[in-house]
């Protein structure tokens, strides 16, 4: 199936997982696996969050930030894409001085 | 974990899943989740196959193709996503005039 985000309404997810500011989405979920295109303006954070079900993939579409995975700290761009394994932790913070957008993959994935 | 496609070598992948022409593809796989950034110039597709143990989710990043999704016709163009669910098939053509470049996650998913 299409995902079409010129026809999908965004949401504004205020203090995502505890992150400062807001994190405008616009999400699809079936069950087993959530869509993302999201944006984060400048100082926006989505906060330290553990994947306990699910991995996570974040490809940045626009801007730069940083972020902290499993306690260690790394600057991405645009053009970089971003691994989160199921059972680790990760935030990310848009550090830069324009929106940072990006795609996140997350899907549920077999027990560890 | 970061991935810097300015860093990862692109591969040559002929006739991939039994398409046309070849898919140059800079992969990533940890036995868990596939993630690549890869480009099909004109005419270049990938065959039709199932995703049995996992699903895949596109990202179109530049140009524009078909995607046949359960053998159902989809065009599709740089900034739609596809998402192919486990356990149905779909094949990917670029029918346009230049590179489709895209982004592709394949997380290995719970047995149905």
């Amino acid at each position: 199936m299409k995902l079409d985000y010129s026809k999908i309404e965004e949401q504004s997810l205020p203090n995502f997982k505890g992150g400062e500011k807001s994190m405008e989405a616009k999400m699809f979920f079936d069950g087993k696996c959530r869509i993302l295109k999201a944006r984060l303006q400048p100082g926006a954070s989505i906060g330290m969050h553990k994947h306990e079900t699910n991995l996570e993939v974040i490809y940045v579409l626009k801007g730069n930030g940083t972020f902290i995975y499993d306690g260690e700290s790394c600057p991405i761009e645009a053009g970089n894409a971003h691994y989160c394994a199921q059972g680790h932790t990760h935030s990310l913070i848009n550090t830069g001085t324009e929106d940072l957008e990006f795609i996140g993959v997350v899907p549920e994935v077999q027990a560890q």
